[in-house]
């Protein structure tokens, strides 16, 4: 790989990130495990007679500190590994903590069958190469395999349009905004109307990963705000099933800045769960059918109350103010009158509940209408604007 | 993205595999659906009142066809889409039809949290680039993520040592051999010993889709022939549970040419699945933790007996000759004397049940020692390449 990456112009170097002792590495072409555990070594010493999880853990944190500490000294612009589970579980979790759009590489044995993205993505930007063979040795398989991804690599530092530059802010304020299929009228009408008043919106998908995803970026500065309209992610972390598990805490990273944020109750009715794994049955509950196997929940009036509960608490716990705009109908589609996830005593206790415990930081503004609508949409739109130019000229 | 790729001195056309009547493209840049489904009109207008499920398998098998078709006229060196969860699982089909190592490209949105990889990469060498937002709109995220993917692209077309050519035989021998963790050391052996005899081994894990795609490949003519050492994932399949399940009918395409195959035991004698899933429990049983949730499971004498017959089974069914190579010791790590699996009683149930089942095609030489030893995989190595030796000379 380190001359494959020659041959395309660049200056690789390696970073050993091995738990063994290693030998030094030829003068200039990089860093030993030694070297990289260099301030750290009585720590390392200490975990001599530790398992090898452990050390792949010590590993991981001091690697990603080092690889951190190089890319902020400007020597890092892409990176690339290659390995079988422990080596991508180990690998991946210092390339997670480059910057959004850095090139990052991973050619990997663990990207087949029931296999978790988790494991080797942890929801960054990771790129993954599926090695179909065992990589030790130099064969048909790994030759062609590692030429690709190193090509991959050397691809975007070479050809893209604004080569290993990552993410940037361009001229317009950036928007994040949360979307699913069942908010997606009004996502599409929010995003159009942001667009006309001049910001840049970017969609994430509140599923599991997109709303973490989407409060990362506002704490780290690359989003200039968020209209935070589909909060689902909290239900199945409440509930802790479902298809869009996996967003621990969220509200709280997005509520610990001042950044402009607008929420909205999207999505906060039902649990999108799997039919065979819904662990107390659907007996008795409204649901649709997302696809085969995969329902909609409707919650019941206590479900509801539990999660309106602990969006409260978290906006009360932020210690800021912050608004949320507040569908008079239905919180998704379907949950409109006639609609078989209608259930209008269920949205009201939910919506009670946040603002009950919510206390006094929360503003509310009501929107006669359901929320899975283009009205719904533009409204929080000109609603965000207006927080958000209330935010950055430091005024009401 | 087909600007991006043009400015790379690519030359790209788009294939349309919308479920939707959609309008002609461009003249000379790329296929509507329409002409996708050209072939096909009478079928697709017999689905006009069909779910959209059902449209989009549809398109998937219409679209695989056509690719095919145009790749065997030399038409495509590379590929790329990019779509949320619905558009990946349609385009990846299609791309998992065309050959290892030809370059493919897909950006998806469901490259996080709990899905897993089969749904995208259909343990095929698919390149999986994760959109962290929506992919709907161009804004900050969106152009980074589709220009990286786009160069990763051009880089495999123009960068690689050699671009978009997909895996070949070399001039040696390339033969497939299946591994994992407890059968490494005889494996690692027997690649050195193949190597020395002039073959290039290639190593696939066989802990859910590595077997499989060995298997594809022999098929395919790519490989050789198989020293098929480690058939583990036949365990899984039988008791349909376990870290390695996936791979159905292991055997079946082997078996079904005449490329020569030399098979072991290895790894036949325990399940790995997670300590909280197996079904019916740990108590009583032999078992090593491979980590802190997944235990390596020794079988009972008659759980072991099942899943010889089926091998068995499958050799018969075959009607070839085929050899395996059976060592008089344990069939793993940790089996031997002494060691945490040790148990004789059901590594012999299982070896005899093979040999009851397998009926006159199978050829058993028995090894005297564990399976698990450099001498093993050095004597599977030799044995494998006078089986070639005789296949490929076409006598004894």
């Amino acid at each position: 790989m380190f001359s494959r990456l020659a041959a395309s112009h660049l200056d690789p170097f390696y970073i050993d990130v091995s738990t063994l002792d290693t030998d030094p590495l030829d003068p200039g072409t990089g860093y030993s495990s030694n070297e990289i555990r260099r301030f750290h070594s009585a720590e390392w010493n200490a975990l001599a007679s530790s398992g090898r999880g452990e050390k792949i853990d010590f590993m991981a944190a001091v690697a990603a500190e080092f690889i951190c500490r190089l890319h902020r000294e400007g020597q890092v612009h892409g990176i690339i590994s290659a390995g079988g589970l422990q080596n991508t579980v180990l690998a991946t979790s210092a390339m997670r903590r480059l910057p959004i759009g850095l090139p990052k590489v991973m050619v990997t044995t663990a990207a087949t069958g029931p296999r978790e993205f988790q494991l080797v993505t942890g929801n960054r930007d990771i790129i993954v190469v599926p090695s179909l063979s065992d990589l030790a040795g130099v064969n048909m398989f790994t030759r062609t395999t590692l030429d690709n991804a190193c090509a991959c690599l050397a691809g975007m530092l070479t050809l893209a349009e604004n080569p290993g530059e990552g993410i940037r802010r361009g001229s317009r304020l950036s928007v994040g905004l949360t979307q699913m299929g069942v908010t997606n009228i009004a996502a599409v009408a929010a995003i159009r109307r942001l667009r006309e008043l001049g910001f840049e919106p970017v969609g994430f998908h509140a599923t599991g990963s997109g709303g973490p995803t989407m409060e990362e970026c506002v704490e780290e500065g690359l989003l200039h705000g968020a209209l935070d309209m589909t909060l689902h992610e909290i239900v199945s972390d409440v509930m802790e099933t479902g298809y869009s598990v996996g967003a621990k805490g969220r509200l709280e990273r997005l509520l610990a800045g001042d950044a402009p944020v607008l929420l909205a109750p999207g999505g906060l009715d039902f649990i999108d769960d799997w039919t065979d794994n819904f662990p107390v049955g659907l007996a008795g509950r409204r649901f649709v059918l997302h696809n085969s196997n995969l329902a909609h929940i409707k919650l019941t009036v206590e479900e509801a109350r539990r999660v309106g509960r602990v969006i409260g608490g978290r906006i009360a716990g932020s210690h800021r103010g912050v608004d949320m705009l507040i569908p008079t109908g239905a919180l998704r589609s379907e949950a409109e009158a006639g609609g078989k996830m209608h259930d209008p005593e269920v949205d009201k206790a939910l919506v009670d509940a946040i603002i009950e415990s919510a206390g006094p930081g929360l503003r509310t503004t009501l929107f006669e209408g359901d929320l899975n609508t283009e009205g719904f949409g533009t409204a929080a739109a000109d609603l965000f604007a207006r927080i958000s130019g209330r935010t950055t000229c430091g005024g009401e």
